[in-house]
């Protein structure tokens, strides 16, 4: 096989220069946010390097294939693979491919996708963010080159974009009152990282529930979850249930927890619900098959899907600007089954 | 934006001229396998379309990134998610990254998956084959280009590539073994599409380890699965359990439809294992959870994504021909639980 000289992209001089790759592009088409002294050093080094922006390499680039690119955090979890399947479904009716990647929860994974999927020229992205992204300057060049996003589920808090989410405080709320109103007087909380919304949002549910109950907030029974693991889960169930006054239900902010809490109680012989009633998050499968079996929150996340791959679809066929702020918020459901329901 | 003329790609003339994407590339480049005349109505159209042949798309093209596509059926697969995790893990490390496309085991997507794929530019390729697949021409314009393809799991019976796969027939040998050694003697079996490997030669593993025990082989306790889901699984048993002479054991050849038959069981009010013993296939995260647990056999799901990986980074160092054949074969290990074990 012929060998190629391979092609200086802007990634290459964002490494070169230690700028971001947004900084460069802007500074090669002489945007006026860029100094006109960066502007001078990126593409004297850009010339330096044999960068090449008007060749066809770059005009194949901004001629978008009809691809939709999806980055979550990670695949193996049921309310991902039926949000996927719903944007997978739009998309393929109007003729649209899905490539998927997974961060596995890493920022530094999650940014050398974007720049995967940016470099096979897809059509629109759709973005469920790593637990540690913070920084969002990776989605800057697809806004530059007017390729639309839509952040879903674990959205920014502040990004021009497309952002289809549940109203995660409600469900948060809706989940403890179910507890209370089952009788439950000290409620525990598995709170996921705070800095993501869905986390953050589901334990103020919590806690206003809790106030506006007249019931006492108790930092002892809210645990920090890391990453909502089964181990995770089994580890606080035990520290709670050695306390002197342990809890007489839990509200988990996912069903993993939740499920391990209650194989956790049952080693220890206690009573689900009559003595600790367990709520979870999400209606995995596996919610229905743990015994007794687990209420939780049903997220509606196949329409999820499809509505992040209609607004990629709109935006493209009414040729957007890609500067848009658009939330969505959609509604989620209690779903008691045994694990919490003591009227039986 | 600016509006750039669409690129003529080697799909758009297979689309115009009625040939495969590969004899359109063989053509162009003066191919001795194609026929003189059919090289000359190819290039003509070629030209008349403006194809480039030797631009800088067509250079870049053939300029690989360091990008490893994943083609599977269904990512809400625990083995698939494992699988993908082996991989990754092993591209990584690497400096690889992944792309991921499922099929839904619907043969059209998969072709319209490996296009988006080798439009990406990917560096290799992973692929477990869809439920419908049996043509393969969509893969053999990788391995004109000299990109690795390493199939996985489900793999085609001929097709010069790397092969990674488990020894389906002994697992199915062993499985039904182990029933037998339990004390069954009518064990039915739940048989997966019968023109897939992996599903049928776990089905010649369970007739042959009948035969060398003695048992007789019963046609009406093999039950064809189509797709092996929850709903499936429930229907096989229900019919099983109706029989006049029900069986004593099921070796069912996935989890999905194992764990269905438990709950079916259980409704019905027959023991578990004492009257009916059931072992799966995949050591699904669910096995454990179910009650009894699902006794099973593991896959070193890992581990098959990992040599995976590792064949296309040998490939792309070593510079190989990709007109390879090699097959890796792994073991599988049998887990008994209390779905079988009746020694208790």
């Amino acid at each position: 096989m012929k060998k190629n000289k391979k092609e200086v992209t802007i990634y290459d001089l964002a490494k070169e220069l230690n700028y971001s790759p947004s900084t460069i592009s802007r500074a090669l088409n002489n945007h006026k946010s860029i100094s006109k002294k960066t502007t001078k050093e990126i593409q004297k080094v850009a010339k330096k390097m044999g960068y090449r922006p008007n060749t066809i390499a770059a005009s194949l680039r901004s001629n978008k294939t009809k691809t939709i690119g999806i980055m979550i955090a990670r695949i193996n979890r049921p309310f991902i693979s039926s949000l996927i399947s719903g944007a997978e479904n739009t998309a393929r009716k109007a003729g649209y491919n899905i490539l998927i990647s997974q961060s596995n929860d890493k920022y530094e994974n999650e940014v050398s996708n974007a720049k995967a999927l940016y470099d096979s020229r897809i059509g629109g992205l759709i973005v469920s963010l790593a637990m540690e992204t913070k920084n969002l300057d990776h989605f800057k060049l697809f806004i530059d080159q007017n390729i639309p996003i839509v952040f879903v589920d674990r959205v920014p808090l502040e990004f021009n974009s497309y952002r289809v989410i549940i109203d995660n405080y409600s469900a948060g709320f809706r989940a403890t009152q179910h507890l209370i109103d089952q009788g439950c007087k000290r409620i525990a909380h598995f709170a996921g990282a705070q800095h993501l919304n869905i986390y953050n949002l589901r334990k103020k549910g919590y806690l206003d529930a809790l106030k506006e109950n007249g019931l006492e907030v108790d930092e002892e029974l809210i645990m920090d979850l890391e990453t909502m693991s089964f181990e995770e889960g089994k580890e606080a169930t035990d520290q709670l249930l050695n306390m002197d006054n342990p809890p007489d239900g839990i509200f988990s902010s996912n069903d993993t927890a939740a499920v391990s809490a209650i194989l956790c109680a049952k080693e220890k012989g206690i009573k689900i619900p009559e003595e600790l009633a367990i709520i979870g998050f999400n209606d995995d499968p596996i919610s229905s098959i743990v015994e007794p079996a687990l209420s939780t929150i049903s997220h509606p996340a196949m329409k999820m899907g499809e509505i992040s791959a209609q607004k990629i679809l709109e935006h493209s066929v009414k040729k957007l600007d890609s500067n848009i702020s658009e939330i969505t918020m959609l509604d989620t459901e209690v779903i008691v089954r045994n694990s919490s329901n003591r009227q039986k």
